[in-house]
Formats: C-alpha cells, structure tokens, sequence
C-alpha cells in the first residue's frame, strides 16, 4: 500500500508509492524497440485492459466517448484509514485515497486543442462531476486535477487523459497558495486573482486568450517561458461549482490557449494543473480557483524544478506577443 | 538587464533573464550535428574563451587546476539597484547580483566522484571563500551554490563546474525552510536537523555515506527517487563558516555519495544544492546547513516539479539498500 510521508522541516507530504513504478511507459517503450509492440489501454476496443469503468459518456454511434476508470498503477488506494501515525521524530499515514483516469476520447492521436469545442466541455463537466462524487467521502480534504502532456512532461502514455487524485490532506503549496490569497485580502480587502484579472485586462500586453467568462494570461511572475494561466472572470473559490453552462465556455479558451502554445512550441509538451480549494471547505471570498499550464521545453529544465528558485528566459510579454503572432519559437 | 519580479500571491521572486537565452547547449549541439564542432570554453587553453577570472589555484605542473570566472550569460548581473518598485499591482526589482561559475577541473571528462579527494575538497574551500568575499557587499542577502550535471538535471556544458548566484532577497524555499525548522525549534526546543541526523544513525536503513564529520542519508520524505542530503553532525548554521579543516572530510562523504548514485543509476544526472543561512543573518540555533542532491531520472519528470506536491515510486530505505549494494537501478 502506497504511504504518506511528512517532512519534519516543511510540514510537505510526500507520496511514496513504489507499486507506481511498475507502470509502463510508451515513449520509453519507443526508445528500445525490443518492447515489442504496444496495445494502447485507452484506445476504443481495449477496454478489458483498463480497471472497472467508474463513469462514461456514450459515442454518438454507440460505444463511448469518454471514460473514467481507476488507475491502475495508483498514487493513493482506497484502503488503510486517513490517521496519522508516528515513526521516530516523523509522521506518516497510510496512502488512502482515489486516484482517476479521465481517458478524453476513445482516439488515440487526438489532441485537447484541435478536439471540437464540446468534446472539451464533456471533460471539463466530468471533473466536476467527479469531484462532486468524491468529495462526499469526508475523509477526502484535496482533489487534484492534472494532465501530463508528452514525453518532456512526464506522460507515461500518449492517448489523450487527465488524471484526478483525491487525497486526505491538502498538499503544502496549495495550503501556501491560499494563506498568500488570504494575507492579500486582509491586507487590501480584495482577491488577489480578481486583482490580476483587472490588472491584466487593462494591460493587455500579458493576454492570451478571452471571453466574457474566463481570461488566459502569461502571469507576471511566470516560473516557466510560456506558463500560461486561465482565470475565470467571476470569483469563485470551488472548481466544481462552476454553473454547468460555463464548461463551453472554459473549453473555448483552454482549447485557444493551448492551440497558440502548440503554433509556437514544437512538439509541446506540458503539465495542466486545476487549482482549487479543499473540497470540504466553505467557499472564500479570499480564493479563486484558476488553471495553471506549464510547457516543458525540452532540455531546459534546470535546478528550478523542485528548489521553488526559479530563472525565466523569457518575460511573459514576449511569450504573450510570441504566441499572439503565431510566431514559432525557437528554442 | 535581468529583472526580478515577484508573485503577488506566493511571495516567491522570480529571475526574468532574457539573455540567458541565448547561451550554448553543449547538449543540444549534440543533436544537430550542423551545429558544427564545439569548442569548451573550460577546458585548459581556452581561457580566453571565458569572462575575466575572479579566483583561481596553480596546477601542479604550472597553469590552473580551479578557476572562478563570471557567467558569460547571468541571472544577475553587478549593475542596477536593490530597490524594490512597483509595476501595477506587482513588485519588481533590478536583477541585481552576482553569478558566477566554478570550473572545478582543467579536464573535461572528470567527475567529481572519481576526482582526487584534494581537487574536491579545493571546490568546497573555493565556494567558501567566495561566499565570504560577496557576502561583504551588504546589498547581497543570500548566495546560492549548485551543480547542475548531465542534461537531464539542465546542465548546458558537460565540463565539470559548479555555479554560484548571489541575489539581493532570500528565495521563499529558503524563508519557508528557515521558518519551518523555527517552528521546530519552538516546539520541541531542538535543531529538527541534528534531530535528523541522531535519528538516521540510530535507524541505519536511510544512511549512505558517514564519517565523523557528515552523515549522507536518503531522507525520509524524499521527493525524488533517490534524492540524497549531506549533513554535517555538528550544529552549524552557515555554510561558509565551516572550519577549513571539514572541507576534505565533506570531499570524502560527497565523493562516496555521488560514486554510489553512479553506480545504481546509469548515466547519472543531478542538481546538489546547498541549503544554507542567509549570509547577512547571524548564526541560528535553529537552522542546520546541508547538501541536498537530487538525481533526475530520464523521463521520469512528472508534473510534481512545480507544483510542490510529489509522488516517489522508489521509497528511501529501498534506495538506500540499492546504493549501499552497488545494485543498478532499472529505470
């Protein structure tokens, strides 16, 4: 059974879970053509490869068009109980909690941003069905919602999904994301993301892509050449209470953002990541649930990754501009 | 001229350096034979190649054996002021520092865990001694030393050398780490790192490397597979204060570290970084410094990089008992 770990000094949990290891790798696979060849669990036909279905939308001509099945290589498992436990100075508790594969298309080769409109607004509505379901087991504190996009964002599996853990505890940054929001309005009585939503729209030089209901921006202080964020212009603190009729409108401009990062990424890869509040706590007037995309440039990862010290090489203005032009960039 | 800007949310600074762009990857020269030949600008007989030379120590058999030159493409450079200044609802300053590279051997292929014990410890004293010349400029509050090698860690040059980045503010990983083993502190009235230390004696599974002076664990909440600290068993805040004497002992329990890590793990890439006290604050009992290495497995990169929230597929006592076997780890 998978375990969480604290560290003593950051109060940050860890993950272990050395099952996760076993799980294949198709761009490894690729690498050492001795693997043999490789049957795509994701793919329309295969569906006996994957764990037992937990939801699904049907195809237009029978079959389905998305699933959501359990991961079978899971981070955290259902068993084992959501108390802490000591170990010499340390803490520790077992690994419970759910972990989900939204498989985002029954076709192997599509990608989010060239998938139609609605096919995007299907995934955006099953993760907050999901969360909806999962949040009502009350040990749940955290759903993460994420997607790992090739090889150079650690995929381990091309065909098109996203991954949903939920987890008895809120992870640390998360918790430092939401004391900063909080230190912010006490200060200025204001949402800081609703600030920087003004703030950008008035700007425009960071501005990506926008409608009447969400705003995608290169942030001021972007960690990565080409971090991209989408902020919805109403406040809200809880991802999966967002009106129902908003997820078109969501898909519209991740589908635009991650359209113009394609255009002038070659071969982008990169790590999606929902930011949202703990599902057991009231809504805040102090947080504002956004997503957070991350191209990983390829061979530029550097010690950044991992020390929270971060060198940019290119200002999110010229990475807005850039995508805006449709220019390629070279890397 | 870089600027650093800061995250209204986080605190966390960020360096915006637009002409680090442009410098050369040895790496990915590699890839595109039109690239031409390369010439390393650190190898013995191109020191013209390299900005002019801070610090260096004579070769035996006469020109360097070490040299300290500036980093032709810097985070930060000596110009511009430490102030802060607002932009909108952001703040930003000059990307004011210093950077500064260690060219550890005249030889290209070495490795610092096959280097002579001496060469290393030279590397060490080179890094303190740096430390104590910026840090007499009163505008520097915190100097951070790292390594990054092989390509997957980053590393543009293959030619062994350390980097050294002196910055006006301390990162927030820093603050954060500093804060956390205060609040230790405050709690239980001991260093939660000398608590480490005596507990990872007593418990031996986690322990690398040891001799009198340093312990070299696998900690117990380790982020990355293999992730590896150094600390020093006596209580030391700073860095750069460590009595002269420790640098070849430090040589020794660093060499058996990396030596271990390259054997289990093919084609070994890390980043080491020392965590160390900011250098205008005065010794703490609170805080401990250490090394920390953290091996970058090939494609094994998942999104926990920058998102503070991590999965390990391989638990630290398993990681211990394959390095302390000389076993290779399958990837």
């Amino acid at each position: 059974m998978p375990e969480i770990r604290k560290d003593p000094v950051f109060g940050r949990w860890v993950i272990i879970a050395s099952e996760r290891g076993l799980r294949p790798n198709e761009f490894r696979l690729g690498d050492n053509p001795e693997g043999g060849a490789y049957t795509c669990p994701f793919c329309a036909g295969n569906e006996k490869l994957t764990p037992p279905e937990i939801y699904s939308l049907p195809g237009e001509k029978g079959g389905w068009r998305l699933r959501v099945v359990r991961n079978k290589y899971p981070a955290l498992t259902s068993e084992g109980s959501s108390d802490n436990r000591r170990e010499g100075i340390y803490d520790r508790m077992d690994g419970m909690g759910f972990h989900e594969v939204v498989i985002e298309t029954p076709e192997h080769g599509k990608l989010l941003e060239t998938m139609p409109g609605e096919a995007v607004a299907d995934v955006i509505r099953t993760f907050m069905l999901r969360v909806s379901e999962i949040k009502k087991d009350p040990r749940i504190k955290y759903v993460m919602i994420f997607k790992n996009h090739g090889r150079n964002a650690g995929a381990s599996l091309l065909h098109p999904h996203s991954q949903i853990i939920a987890m008895p505890m809120a992870p640390l940054r998360v918790v430092q994301e939401i004391d900063g929001a909080a230190d912010y309005h006490r200060e200025r009585g204001t949402c800081v993301f609703c600030d920087i939503v003004r703030e950008e729209t008035d700007f425009k030089k960071r501005v990506v892509a926008e409608n009447a209901d969400f705003l995608a921006v290169t942030p001021y202080a972007s960690r990565f050449s080409f971090e991209t964020w989408i902020l919805p212009k109403q406040h809200a603190s809880h991802f999966e209470t967002m009106p129902g009729e908003l997820a078109g409108s969501l898909a519209s401009v991740l589908k635009t953002a991650l359209g113009k990062l394609s255009a002038s990424l070659p071969d982008l890869s990169y790590n999606l990541i929902v930011h949202t509040m703990p599902v057991q706590s009231p809504s805040a007037e102090h947080y504002h649930w956004h997503i957070e995309i991350m191209p990983k440039l390829s061979h530029v990862a550097g010690f950044e990754w991992g020390t929270g010290f971060y060198i940019n090489t290119v200002s999110p203005e010229e990475a807005a501009e850039t995508l805006n032009a449709g220019k390629k960039y070279k890397i």
